[in-house]
């Protein structure tokens, strides 16, 4: 796949700067492993230097960016959105890599609602009372269990499986062997044994969220577990049964959310983090990788370390634990001068 | 689903208060989402609050509780447990919804012995001399290999793959996406290079026990990995190979147990715990949240933070932690004071 | 399956001892668990005590091992290493438990190119432009999706996903459940919401690579996630987009390393380790279990914690902290010692 800078420029909306001509791009790059053929960026200042380096002869630059002489800027806003803008223009995927139309091997119950232009591929498994909507594309051996909803333009991957009364809404991701709609861990202990609590209610996912690889998001006891619209969940990540999530909100990888813990809009969860049950996490609030919270956090505040604590309360702590062994040093100093100035004021007295 | 407060409390075993006449119930919920027609419970005292608020009319509460005139409590001795038995009543999700008979999609090897009343949804694989107990239900797409035996009144729910030779006992439930039997991780180096160890040993799963989606139970490089009767295992862990885990333990989401260790009976592991090899964390103990243990844990005791120590203990380092700066200025302060003795004796000399 | 004594002597290249005649060894085990007719093997001398309580007759021991009378030793260089020969020896499980043949329901796109002597199970997907090398086995349910390639004398386990476009090289294995190529973790926020950044890059897994079950590996978001030759992953570990790993390293369950992070070679990563994006751990790095890391790690530099610094500093501060309750009563002893030489000063001007 090759397109002319011009073409590109076009794309992008800027100016043809004038050696454009005869210029072809044939892919995008990093700055540092680009070849001479390739587009690539320059966003953070930080990366400078690598102007001098790049094998790239074609560079996105910020407005009035200096660059050596053998490399042609093209000067626009924001670098890094207009690279984006070209990942769009050079993928070549699309959603009917998934499946194309209804395979034959599908199994899709003759209960089921299937909307328009839907895709399903091989061994998939729809099963009674299900509605999948319009355009939706779902991936070979994914499972739907009964009474399950599906929006519209939703990309359900291989291997996931949507549990029985699971309601998704439109546009939604599901990476591939993400699990939907699990029990909740919930068990009543009784004479030192553990018995199952049913876990009679759902999950809920609004529209335009995604979910990755491996995440599980269990069904609540009752009521709903809920994920509302626009919020992105990465790979690995646990959601526990009656947890709600706001819109708007990024979790990385390997995080845990434990049972009846809201998290609000625009929240950032770093990966690894794990909150404990019942607590807030109101709008606005990050938290950093691997944190342990313990506490209700407070809109817009950001916490990390374990126990979580506010960020500039932790970093002072880890500075002050940094000069702890030169403070054990000087206290054990200065009790052999105290120990010395109660000597001599003793041989006085 | 609805069904008259009379009979609720004839289900539930407690007397018809005078008022549950007509009254009919709709649901379950929490207290603070209860609509007019659900029915909730309140269990924990510092929820109290809650009754002036809710919607609903008709609350289980203990034995006594003061309730506001515009409520109907129902006293019973234990209102959470009460609950569970309500959410038994309302629950109409059946195993049948994973799976209902033997699916004509299922490839079943002619050498596998398969127990009455099994049910097998489509794409399920179950491949020779496998055995599969009476009333054992596999969810679509899951996959039981050669060798494995599965005993009666389990669940297996969809894309589980059971691994070879692989042993589970009766009344075990698998949740979505989880992993029996696969390699542990066992590399001999050699000259800079890792050179697989073969993995000959199996799995075996007692009864009773449940295992969350997306959890991996690594086969044991000889001998077996055990999970004993009646623990129960959460989203997403890791139990590598040769652990043995005792009875009645539970461990929560993203918990990772690394190979040789024994988990006594009783215990309880917090999300996200990591156990280094080898170790033997005796009945009873409890390991916190994140905690990262590194030693022999001994019964009944509880451990937590990196590396893991008593509870105790690692709380009193905390509090000491947090003085820290606080102490630094102290320790700084006598310096000058020390300093300005110094001086003066040294004037006085 | 059993062995004489005389034909294991034989495998492992050893002298056959006298008493050897008529022995014949059933099983292998630990010296712990050992029955009479097991061998076992005794590497670390902190288990010297075992050989007077095992039921083992045979054990593998080092040269010069002191046995008791009862004990029939095998004197080899290196009785770990000669015990891994008898697991080799002892194995019955062979690529074909997984797949045997090409079984009539897979679906294999009429465009994708097998090799000779290739494995498929029931319910596999090879979709279009997908090549597979000679004696490969795909497990059940393993989905490989379109214009992906495998190489040689691979095993996939069963319910993998191997995204689109992906490049796998020979003798590479895949633990049950792994996903390959799933989209990296790319929005661009704008006014508040998130905007999907195109994933157009691949994964491109080496030679003799292992991932385990449930590990996650996201495809670039432009250009390739590597994992170089001969390294192995553990179960559930997220390797993020555009990440690079290089030869001969393994990484522990549950480790997670984020966006544009380069692992050298012969690194080792604990469990539960997390890296943060764009770092670099560099050749022959250690990083602890649970360690958090927040900055670059130098050649051969062994770092722990969180968030990380180099082991023995760790250890240093850990063991700093534990004195702290101690040196916070100190301080407070000065404190008044102090004052009182204050106060004697005081009272003498």
């Amino acid at each position: 796949m090759s397109f002319t800078l011009e073409h590109i420029c076009h794309v992008i909306g800027c100016e043809i700067p004038r050696q454009a001509e005869n210029i072809v791009i044939k892919g995008l790059s990093s700055i540092e492993e680009a070849r001479p053929e390739d587009i690539c960026f320059l966003s953070n200042p930080k990366y400078l230097k690598h102007l001098n380096t790049t094998n790239a002869q074609v560079v996105l630059v910020g407005k009035g960016t200096p660059v050596p002489d053998n490399i042609l800027p093209i000067e626009v806003e924001n670098p890094y959105f207009t690279f984006v803008k070209l990942l769009a223009l050079f993928n070549t995927r699309k959603s009917t890599d998934i499946a194309s139309g209804i395979h034959p091997n599908a199994v899709i119950d003759p209960d089921a609602k299937i909307g328009n232009n839907v895709s399903v591929g091989p061994f998939a498994v729809i099963q009674s009372d299900v509605i999948i909507g319009d355009n939706t594309v779902l991936g070979p051996c994914s499972v739907i269990l009964t009474k399950s909803s599906i929006g519209k333009d939703c990309i359900i991957y291989p291997n996931v499986t949507i549990m029985d009364r699971c309601i998704i809404g439109n546009s939604v991701i599901l990476q591939a062997g993400a699990v939907i709609g699990s029990d909740g861990f919930g068990f009543a202990p009784h004479k030192g044994r553990y018995h199952k609590i049913p876990q009679i209610g759902i999950v809920r996912i609004e529209d335009e969220v995604e979910i990755g690889a491996g995440t599980c998001v269990d069904r609540a006891v009752f009521g709903e577990t809920v994920i509302k619209r626009g919020t992105k969940l990465d790979n690995l990540i646990q959601v526990a049964h009656n947890v709600q999530i706001g819109s708007d909100t990024v979790i990385a990888s390997q995080a845990g959310i434990s049972g009846s813990t809201k998290i609000g809009n625009n929240v950032k969860l770093g990966g690894q983090a794990g909150i404990s049950g019942h607590l807030t996490i109101n709008d606005g609030a990050s938290v950093g990788a691997q944190a342990g919270v313990t506490k209700d956090v407070a809109e817009n505040e950001t916490v990390s370390g374990y126990p979580a604590k506010i960020h500039m309360k932790a970093m002072r702590l880890e500075a002050a634990l940094r000069n702890l062994p030169e403070l054990i040093k000087k206290v054990k100093a200065q009790e052999k001068r105290i120990l010395e100035l109660e000597r001599i004021i003793k041989e006085r007295s």
